[in-house]
């Protein structure tokens, strides 16, 4: 069966988005994009800038899963406050629509896109382009959106075999 | 013109919420309440139950503006992220609503409630309570939640007046 992944990258200023097909082991891309929030707003209309242009997306798009990186939670509160404005909607847009929503550690995201825990920006970035030829990494938001996107397609990959091994349904 | 002002209290758990009627300087409860999220739930469902709890209460009160408290920016940058993340879809669901939605920082709304920038919480739900003798103040964060309405209420009187003042229109 064929299924669509959205990765998703939040930012109050910028949300990083990528939609890529999962089939078995076999991945590619089908879209990526960021959604920009107009700072010459206030937080509310900015807030809603973002869950239209997410809501647009997956309208779009037609995803059946979510995928969002969880947050490195920032030294400055201010930031992660901002941050966590964003994220809240960020993760209710695909939960609206319907689909379930996973989240994954940094660290783990890494893995499944380099091989190890600790990769630099630079590396991932390249690795997503490597992983998803036909991806077009609209920004760096977008390219850490699909990274994500990535990530969930190997380990609902690796659940889904954990389950026929115990004899369950995947 | 009598207007209605939602006064919004975020959290993931319980986000209080009241509504108030202002007439002028005269101002009465309409009703107020607590939206819960099941903690059973993730948390992109949990920020769906918010977004659906306030979205029917704006649906059956038909308030014409919303107010939010700022956020204390807690020690804990993980309850500043939660919190961060309640409090986004609550600034969003009026903003989607069509609702302007103005933010107060908390020694504001102690002020307009009880005189003074730093009252106790016991004396504020007190105040509350003295102020809109119906409220039904369901909890807490309710209370809270009519606290910042009550404080909508005053300045937009007083930004009102001033624009009187300055000759151009309320």
């Amino acid at each position: 069966m064929v299924i669509r992944v959205l990765g998703l990258d939040p930012g109050l200023r910028n949300t990083g988005w990528g939609v890529i097909e999962v089939d078995g082991n076999r991945m590619r891309a089908i879209a990526d994009g960021t959604v920009r929030s107009d700072e010459r707003c206030s937080l509310a209309e900015r807030l809603g800038q973002l869950y239209e242009g997410l809501e647009r997306v997956i309208a779009d798009l037609d995803p059946h899963e979510a995928a969002v990186e969880e947050t490195f939670v920032n030294k400055n509160p201010a930031s992660t406050l901002k941050l966590g404005q964003a994220r809240g909607v960020v993760l209710l847009a695909p939960a609206r629509a319907g689909l379930p929503v996973c989240e994954y550690q940094p660290s783990l995201v890494k893995k499944a896109v380099v091989g190890t825990g600790r990769a630099a920006k630079q590396q991932m970035g390249m690795m997503v382009k490597a992983i998803l030829p036909g991806a077009a990494c609209d920004s760096a938001d977008s390219a850490d959106a699909l990274a994500v996107a990535i990530c969930h397609a190997h380990f609902r990959a690796s659940r889904a075999a954990m389950a026929v091994a115990a004899g369950g349904a995947a």
